[in-house]
């Protein structure tokens, strides 16, 4: 779960009022939502957009997720969400998560993902998507949504 | 959108924390939720199981959404909703809510939704789903879920 | 509800599959996440960053929330959401939204804006704020998050 | 994480739309709340609601959620969670849960809780509520929301 390599792809979100809770902090459901948003981002960036996947038949259903909360985040904070992949097998992938806002880190996990096929078995992975994953990240000059 | 008629069907939720924000009350958005869960059950208990009815082909989607905010619902809180069809027509339907605590409303509401085929063609709606959303409630005995 | 007023912010955001429903197109109720994103960004591009108008004891919950959905937006779009303020009264605002994709409007609506004080009750908006909801975008070269 | 305590708190919900994604499954962010509804009812049925607890400054925020999912629960699917307390410290609580639909373990997992007090401090927890969280449901004829 180690983060001092290079290829990773940043994220920055701003947390609503919806995110948070009445402790006056975000709620930790809504961190998933960052991981996805940062996930999608990291796959997009190296030419494997999910979407392009799903249209080649395979699905990576989320089958494991983690998550340790260090400090809260609050309403309008901008945060930075980093992901990379931390495990890629033939018939899964892991990413990585770390949310940070500052020098501080907040939030911490990773998920893990099978390959599936549209019957919903265990498939290989192609190897497109294995490369791409396992990518650097491209200069795209893509807007940052 | 009157509501003293007997044709209604109720349904009790409790607020949990992932409801709230930060001003400690419920997120307008959550309403929304609860507003699905009680024409679900309108309909169920009324033999027009939505997942039935999408499997002769219909969808019911949400073409307009308009909610009243009164008072705030607060964590914890046990809230009574009630959903009624305020209005039926070939083509779509009116579904009105009132979101209660004791005497209290909290939110008021309604959706309207399109009858739409797989196609997403508006198509008029089965005679049977028509009939069952006049219909009163039936008694089931089936759990309040 | 008009929009040929200059006076508008633009967001972007793409759709993730938290935001998406079985009928494979963005879930109801995930706009008002949008509407909220949007509306926040009009105000800090604006000088009155919400969370500062709460620390000045002003606090606008919604109270009145109105949505049409005339197009399904659907998995890895980007969508636009334009906010304005519709009205604005001395103890009120409402702001307008749309939200497109290309030249067609998916979703349309309103939210409207109580002004209360922490005790709750209904207070004149500050003229800071009303100053600020009316004015024109600010040049800031602020990240667009 | 054994799960064959008598000790355990069951609830059953019912899978709405909004819970879906265009897989045609549940969101895997959704168990979260329902490992919340389960917890809040575990400790309700102990006589240690939750909002009663904050009201003596004791907050049990999130630290750390695993969910391990290993078959998909699908729209209008009725769904039992069990919760139970796999650990309980001085200065923190375990929750484990299991979600099922008839024999099929559909997901499980816990969430860890730090007891923390009004200034954010990791506090001893109070032995009342110690002694609620390893007590037996209580018969309380209480209504299943």
């Amino acid at each position: 779960m180690e983060n001092n390599t290079s290829n990773t792809t940043s994220l920055q979100v701003r947390v609503l009022y919806v995110d948070t809770d009445k402790m006056g902090v975000v709620h930790h459901a809504a961190y998933l939502r960052w991981f996805e948003a940062s996930r999608a981002k990291y796959m997009r960036l190296r030419g494997a957009n999910y979407a392009a996947v799903e249209e080649i038949g395979i699905q990576l259903p989320v089958v494991e997720a983690h998550l340790t909360y260090h400090k809260p985040a609050r309403y309008d904070d901008v945060l930075t969400i980093r992901a990379w992949v931390g495990d890629l097998g033939r018939l899964q992938v892991k990413f990585d998560y770390k949310i940070s806002m500052g020098e501080d880190i907040l939030v911490a996990g990773y998920t893990r993902h099978a390959s599936i096929n549209l019957d919903g078995r265990l498939t290989r992975l192609p190897s497109k998507v294995s490369e791409a994953l396992a990518a650097p990240e491209k200069e795209t000059g893509e807007a940052m949504v």
